[in-house]
């Protein structure tokens, strides 16, 4: 049994330490569970990982960004996602071709037919079985994130409040379009109440799963 | 009067020299030229083709290859190109998007009108004035390459026969559907010939800008 999940989401809303809480809880059971970073997860992606989020680049072109994280996307992919899920593991990915559409789609304002050809062509065509979007207000996000050094603010993070509310927007429309795969859940929720939410919603679809076989 | 003329063919084809014939011909005559090194030719650009092209990384995934090709190429044309050419400069560039088409498309059997949508994207559908294809058999090209040192062939050049074969038919194809941007010669000819066609087909273009000035 092979599950391809990914945490949606902006900076700020917990996706990180939820998705590793539910990583915990499923090697707990037995399941082999493979976490890259993103857009990192491979050494070239790392590489390129590394330039992307540089601040010290501010010389970079919206097009360059989105393609350098592609490339990292479709390194991760064809090398590590595709060949785990081959051998039954279970992928949790900490973003994932969502984050193009919502941050340089709905955010930035570039063409999301374009953008779904170079995600698609990235991917390999490769779709979450699910996604969690982890929905916070832009304020709350921001402010948890400002709880954080702000020195380590990345170009990324900086971006003003307008954008984030786009790229909120974003998120809740391509969730509403495709309910089947997006699971939205309320993050400013207390911690616990938000990871019981993503087990309760795994634990289903790998019932689901394994009724199948 | 600004111009953007491109320089493609396969490895061995002279273009690089010829190239470098041209620009001090046209500086010679007073014209500013601007002729970057491709992919690279900004400091993003060469960080990436740096990871492209670095033959120990064999694990690298073709879709990842046309993504890091397709950012350094927008971060050039973004931050060099464009700028140029609104200065009035002339901009020669050796490889451009047609060579991800011959070599990804044509070469490795990707799908041409995905990469014709990442290309313009990359691009932001910034197409040449003058495209030069200095076409050679593919055996006198490889045989032209191998009289360089073949330990520093990289990982581009070492790819077997049959692909640099569909890469020059592809070539060939694109340049006999766009005769009014394309401009053939036959790579065999000796240096001077090849150059003094070069230099004839550039100065043609130019008393045409002229004239409608």
């Amino acid at each position: 049994m092979s599950l391809f999940i990914t945490f949606e989401g902006p900076e700020g809303s917990g996706k990180t330490t939820q998705l590793q809480a539910l990583r915990g809880y499923l090697e707990g059971q037995g399941f082999r569970v493979y976490a890259p970073r993103e857009p990192g997860g491979t050494r070239i992606g790392d590489l390129v990982r590394n330039i992307v989020l540089n601040p010290e680049y501010t010389e970079m072109q919206p097009a360059a960004e989105i393609l350098l994280f592609s490339a990292a996307r479709a390194q991760l992919v064809g090398q590590e996602i595709r060949p785990r899920l081959a051998q039954g593991q279970i992928v949790l990915c900490d973003r994932y071709a969502d984050s193009t559409l919502a941050y340089q789609g709905y955010g930035l304002g570039l063409d999301l037919q374009t953008l779904r050809v170079i995600t698609a062509f990235a991917t390999g065509g490769l779709q979450p079985d699910l996604t969690f979007l982890l929905d916070v207000p832009v304020e709350v996000g921001l402010a948890r994130k400002r709880g954080q050094d702000a020195n380590e603010w990345n170009r990324m993070e900086r971006r003003q409040r307008e954008y984030h509310e786009r790229v909120r927007a974003g998120y809740r429309e391509m969730a509403e379009a495709d309910p089947a795969r997006w699971c939205v859940l309320d993050a400013t929720r207390p911690f616990d109440d938000v990871q019981a939410a993503i087990r309760a919603e795994v634990n289903r679809l790998i019932s689901g799963l394994s009724e199948v076989r």
